[in-house]
């Protein structure tokens, strides 16, 4: 039931960037309310994108470390398949 | 003032889909709060990073078109289009 | 010193793959050359990214299978170090 | 028949880019041969795939260079500079 990431310092620290992503994505409603540059909001997704990444790869490294060990192949697909997703935006 | 982007209906459009990666990041705090599989969270992610992604190419299909001297929006998609095979690698 | 890519026919499939890569950037050398459009151009520079990725992806998963499950803390950090830098093209 | 990248130093120099994509791509045939530590093949992917993310955004930037109305080159940096924030996520 409990999985690798659940630390409870480790919980509170991707739910804190996680709660600074939601913070992005609010502030790009903003920009385009406010009818703000094209390539601001441009900019703005792409760190918007990176902090999501950041979590992505947090996530990834506790399940490599926790769950990978004791899982064969499936498991070590499951990863990589994940990954695919992540670097094909899919 | 005004950007390419904000014809009425197209800016809500765009709010939209902000709205729903917005809910789509709140869901992601939920999934680690309840401890949810790894893998789960980090296929949530690729789908907002796609979400976002959408919104970029929006956002810079009209800047592109704003500022094409001729072909106009048919040249604008293609310019879009292309990056949109780059970010997704296919 | 082997490692777990190296089943024969394994690594004879990657070495097929990067043949074929190493085909479609001779190809875009010739599209420089012959001064083709730059879409078209972009096009296959996403296409080469994506056969990349694709052997990226294969080794990174041979990699998670045979060598993530020895190994500690430190083998994961790698295997999501590299993945950072293929989701940032660094 | 003839774009917008075609300035001769320009073709020259994106010629030289693609030349050494190339050898990277070879080099990783090498790797695979060799059965190299995979971490370093996936590595040298993502060095291949950030060379062939510098061809493009160059292509590309010559060809919005060519379609943008006004402001000119400045403009068209501003575009392709957005675009590679995004495929860098940073």
């Amino acid at each position: 039931m409990t999985h690798g990431y659940v630390r409870e310092d480790h919980k509170q620290a991707l739910l804190a960037r996680l709660k600074r992503a939601e913070g992005q994505v609010r502030g790009l409603q903003r920009m385009i309310e406010e009818e703000r540059y094209c390539i601001d909001i441009v900019t703005q997704i792409s760190a918007t994108r990176a902090a999501l990444d950041g979590v992505a790869l947090e996530v990834l490294k506790d399940h490599v470390l926790h769950c990978v060990r004791e899982g064969g192949a499936e498991k070590a697909a499951e990863v990589t398949d994940a990954v695919e997703r992540l670097l094909r935006s899919r």
